[in-house]
């Protein structure tokens, strides 16, 4: 095992259990289980009711466990009385605790040495090694290990291994535990447990919003004597196993999880039936081939940064495997590794997490627009509730379209996410090389949304121009706000799509006029403005109100008092220049930086690496490492609270664009028709390399200071740009060109 | 009986069955029943379960039977889940139903003749009387009468008189019903019925905010047959009245009720035992006699429009009726005649209720005002709440002064309540000539208030003046706005008052300044304007959203299309310069008429009244009316909803203010230290008289085309001014005044 594969937990801390269960969630696109502990703590009840409700959620208090558990397949909903549809919490299935003359295996009680957990982030598996002293004087050694099968994405594997320095009997419980919530809420219906044959439990329930799920569990523990216990809503099996001094032994676990969502209908007792054929080896190799191939795919190299390079692919690694692989759904906000933000789908998806897919795994990507195809008519509803023809995209979607955010200031007014869902659909088609797409399967989305914007614009008297009024931009600290810059150029960026996909003369017309007629505003000195009248917010006088920064801000004032700031939650001007570099002098986004970044909170996990990549290209490369480190320290770093409410996969998307786009200085399709890089690598690092998908060609692109080396693995020919300098590269050749940014520093 | 003091329901309709209810509420200040019919409606449940939520209440839709019980004790209040405290429906009282031969008296089933239904507004009494041919041949003269006493505030009084053509046998069914929702929502614990003797039912129960009450009722019928009935929630006494042909049968119930929120505690069953002394004409005449004596203080009177006279007088009734008497609580935003707004206290006592009783009965409208010292750290802790040091008074306030509003954009950013509080108090003691109350008892809310507003202010970069950023005028449709001028005057106001309070000189100082530097924006061309950037607001363009002129626009059109377009719920600028009229110049006053006018969808029952006392004072004598009449229409236009969910008695309080403000043309004592009038009497009106009470002096003022009839009843001479005219009117004395303006037509 390799340390730069391997993210490590030294030692147990309570304080950080939450944090490593999200970070080290497994997943196989159709089913993720947060990193929970076989055994489980004691005093953390998972079956606690609270009531969310539809108010400020950056000041929301409710129940803290010490940890969570959460088994999350994309598409299975609940309905919520007061949130609306959110993604369930389903049955905990991992239990698998050891006790010993009474004594249960307690990480906080037992006496445990030479702890250590290991998310083996290159075959995405999980193992644990502990030494239990029980308190009857035995010393056994206790290994769990653990995978969700990426050859069988319903089946999750689970092993104990245990080994005693006497002889002594081991008591095994190992079942399904359905009394849990999601986000305090039971959705969880008509719930049935019962035994299958002499190691088994099925679990059969329908959650409030229709969905059926299937979760058969088998203990295989030989011919050791067992029991089956009811337990109300748990039910489990009781498995005496007798340890010889000095003989392993080893124990599986495994579980097979079906729904009603399911692209087909499978037999979860039949899936596991069928792995039994299969050794635990042989099924780990199988589903370590696909990762290694996904990998293939994906690995970014950087040396020069050890730590770097293991949290970077910490990222990839849940990007890849929160995917559902299926285009009805999405990647939920925190990539299936917990309740929070509901499940639901937001614009993080085009904007943060597609460009990954993009440049590494066209077909996964194109999944992720086309949901936005699949739940069009969800998109034509919602605009209808507000009076509008057209689509309006929810600002937080189930898997049909419906709008789920219950808090109106979003639902309504941060209108954005409709013209980025055009952008993500322009962004594939470009990045694939994939022209048909847009007059194609997404002409519908793309009409249908300027359709909307259409009615959405105003004129006002005396102005020449047309408006986008009454909107909050990214930065959700400026609700109601006339003519946001980032809006309006995505706005204006899918006006001037929908122009060129429509049949219809008058609507070419149409929306090219509008296209033409939205501004941006700025001032006489040329700072690009967040929106109209941005001026005239208050200060946020951060040093009276913000005592402890490392908290968000929004944490610490009133609502009230943020929404009348110039406090931003993520720099909108940034983002827009993030993503229309091309549009701005070096001048202009230095003046955006230099006026933003004071008033800027990072309250949002995305203002960070947004920040990192703008900051690559302005070469102020101090503040891009602070960023980047920043962003990457999202999920890894623990004692902040990481990944406790689950991966923060936009950001985890981001990340890779950091490193990519603003430390590799790859133009996106959106930027630059040939592909063009401007290396500015950070002043330790002596190697960037990845494989990347330019239209449709297979590359790989190795970076070191002052040179670029890049191989084209396809069957054409590439024109490549690095800085000034460009190159044509023949198929199955590779090309080195100097870059005179490869390595800088401030 | 004189129509003009007679409110009828000529014949019944269930369409309008709820706004008669409404309407033909009794109260006693204490105690408030609204209309319904004794013997109830059939499928109308009043135990239907729904769950309000806090989105858009105007867009909410929930079951609406055809009629809705209520009955009120200002200040005991239940525990919404979603929508925090709200008052509490109490059980239902008024059951006295006759059954003949089995057949229910049924307004709708049965065959009614001769159905007339009154609200004698002199003295505050319901009667109605009908002939029921029932359907076993006999015809039966029915009667019901009742009233809450006004000199015995616990008690309600009933009585059903019976004649029938031949001798038949009456059931009476007669008790208490629980089974009552507020809102659709059951807040009653520990509901205990229990029967008192041989004809009273006591009932006992706690709210889930931990208010007590108890209400005993008891059935006199003589020696009649009779049987009690324990039905669950409800518990009755049914009597067999014998009926001899010819011979009328009187038959009383009375119902006392206290609560644990009782200045001082009663015991209901001594009040019923009390009263049992004397005749129900004995009571009747006390309670008459009350009623009389605050006519005498109150009553406007109006020659040349005898409907409008009515319909004035049934708003002076409620307005009389809904002052609980008791400055532990104020008047509920529907006169304790309905549950909507949730019986919390809003900004409408201030500044639509209190002149009323300013200028009749000062020492009710200090109960008012008293209110607000109160809930003094109930405001404290809404500012700590916000991190403000101060007072910042709630928008939707329970006895307490808790905020109570669960929808942020009103409760954070609608202000001006805290100001409005101020002027409440600053308009007491100027019309009571009551120079002690503000550096007396009120001074604690007045500095507290000015100290929140110290923080609550801004001072942006490069801005001279301070500003108040992100607020919501009394025109609910534009969100977040910066410096609202209706707000800005009033904070002016309020930060000037303090400055007088104010003991310590820096305070003094610090508010004087502050008051002196907030603008009040406007154009170029004069026009004041409702708020900073107010012409950045789209066009609200009605002709394409406002199909159903008869219904609200914003039920009509999504919140987020009214949150980005110019229309007004109601016109700030109009409401300020009603206000502080002497600010402005005529011209100012008519530009912005006419610049509001057009863009006002008086979707606020408040608008219609502030526009005819702003008409009335720019002579535009047919637009005064008709706002006057739109205004006088909302109760009493049962046709279009009326009184259904409660008397809209801000309305009422604005009612009395056209009058004597707009076309009587008295000058309040905020804007003028002599009393002044400048009557305009509508064309057809050939006398406006009515008693005043200016600053401790009672006046009877006495306007008929021409001329200005004032006597001065109190103890001192009286300087007034008519026009340009000028007089001292000794004690006991009057005089006759020309006025120019006494009649006028446009």
């Amino acid at each position: 095992m390799d340390d730069a594969w391997a993210l490590t937990e030294p030692a147990f801390d309570v304080a950080h259990a939450k944090a490593y269960e999200g970070l080290f969630t497994l997943g196989s696109g159709y089913l993720h289980v947060r990193g929970s502990l076989e055994e489980h703590l004691h005093d953390a009840p998972q079956n606690a009711d609270y009531m969310r409700r539809p108010t400020n959620t950056t000041a929301e208090k409710f129940p803290e466990p010490k940890v969570k558990w959460g088994a999350f397949v994309p598409g299975v909903y609940g309905n919520h009385p007061l949130l609306n549809q959110e993604m369930v919490n389903l049955p905990y299935f991992l239990e698998l605790t050891p006790y010993v003359d009474g004594e249960k295996l307690d990480m906080e009680a037992s006496a445990v040495e030479a702890y250590r957990r290991t998310l083996h982030l290159d075959t995405a598996a999980l193992t644990r090694s502990l030494r239990w002293q029980t308190r009857h004087g035995a010393a056994v050694a206790v290994r769990f290990e653990r995978f969700i099968s990426a050859a069988r994405p319903h089946l999750c594997l689970q092993r104990i291994t245990l080994e005693s320095d006497r002889d002594i009997t081991v008591e095994l419980h190992a079942g399904i535990d359905t009394d849990v919530r999601t986000s305090g809420y039971d959705h969880l219906r008509d719930v049935m447990l019962t035994p299958l044959g002499e190691n088994g439990v099925a679990c059969n329930l329908v959650t409030d919003y229709g969905d059926a799920a299937h979760i058969v569990t088998r203990i295989y523990a030989g011919a050791a004597e067992r029991a089956y216990v009811d337990a109300g809503r748990a039910a489990r099996w009781i498995i005496q196993a007798p340890l010889t001094a000095g003989e392993p032994v080893e124990i599986e676990k495994r579980t097979a999880v079906a729904t009603s969502q399911d692209a087909e209908a499978v037999n979860p007792i039949a899936l596991l039936v069928e792995s039994e054929a299969l050794s635990y080896e042989a099924l780990y190799a199988e589903h370590a081939a696909v990762w290694r191939a996904r990998w293939e795919q994906t690995d970014v190299v950087i040396e020069g940064d050890a730590a770097a390079q293991l949290k970077l692919r910490a990222a990839l690694y849940h990007l890849m495997r929160a995917h559902p692989g299926d285009s009805r759904c999405a990647i939920g906000p925190k990539g299936y590794a917990g309740d929070a933000y509901r499940g639901c789908y937001f614009w993080d998806t085009e904007i943060y997490m597609l460009p990954f897919f993009l440049y590494t795994d066209p077909a996964r990507a194109r999944m992720l627009t086309d949901f936005r195809i699949h739940t069009l008519p969800g998109a034509q509803a919602n605009a209808a509730r507000y009076g509008y023809e057209g689509a309006k995209y929810p600002w937080e979607s189930d898997r049909a379209g419906n709008e789920c955010c219950a808090q109106w200031q979003y639902a309504d007014h941060e209108v954005h996410v409709t013209a980025d869902v055009v952008y993500g659909m322009a962004h594939y088609a470009r990045a694939a090389g994939d022209a048909g797409y847009l007059r194609g399967p997404a002409a519908p989305v793309i009409l249908e949304a300027a359709r909307y914007w259409m009615q959405r614009l105003n004129r006002r008297a005396g102005d020449q121009h047309f408006s986008l009024l009454g909107v909050m931009g990214p930065d959700e600290y400026a609700p109601l706000t006339n003519n946001n810059s980032y809006t309006n150029r995505m706005v204006v960026f899918a006006l001037e799509t929908a122009s060129e996909v429509a049949a219809a003369a008058h609507e070419h017309e149409m929306f090219k006029q509008l296209a033409g007629a939205l501004p941006i505003v700025g001032t006489e000195d040329g700072l690009v403005l967040q929106c109209e009248d941005f001026e005239a917010f208050a200060e946020p006088e951060f040093d009276a109100f913000w005592p402890d920064r490392d908290k968000p801000f929004a944490a610490q004032v009133s609502q009230e008092r943020l929404y009348r700031t110039k406090a931003l939650k993520q720099a909108d001007v940034i983002l827009l220049m993030m993503l229309f570099p091309h549009e701005f002098s070096a001048e202009e986004i230095r003046l955006a930086w230099d006026y933003y970044l004071p008033l800027t909170t990072h309250d949002s996990s995305l203002s960070a690496g947004v920040h990192a990549v703008v900051a690559a290209r302005l070469g102020l490369m101090d503040e891009a490492v602070q960023f980047w480190q920043r962003s990457l320290d999202l999920d890894t770093d623990v004692t902040h609270g990481g990944a406790s409410e689950g991966i923060h996969v936009a950001a985890a998307g981001l990340n890779w664009q950091i490193v990519v786009f603003g430390f590799g200085g790859v133009h996106t399709a959106m930027q630059a028709d040939v592909l063009t890089l401007t290396p500015r690598l950070p002043a330790n690092w002596t190697r960037l390399a990845f494989p990347f998908v330019w239209k449709g060609a297979p590359l790989y692109v190795d970076i070191r200071p002052g040179a670029v080396h890049i191989a084209n693995r396809g069957s054409r020919p590439l024109d490549v740009r690095v800085g000034d300098r460009a190159a044509t590269i023949p198929a199955g050749d590779a090309v080195t060109l100097e870059s005179r940014h490869g390595s800088s520093s401030t």
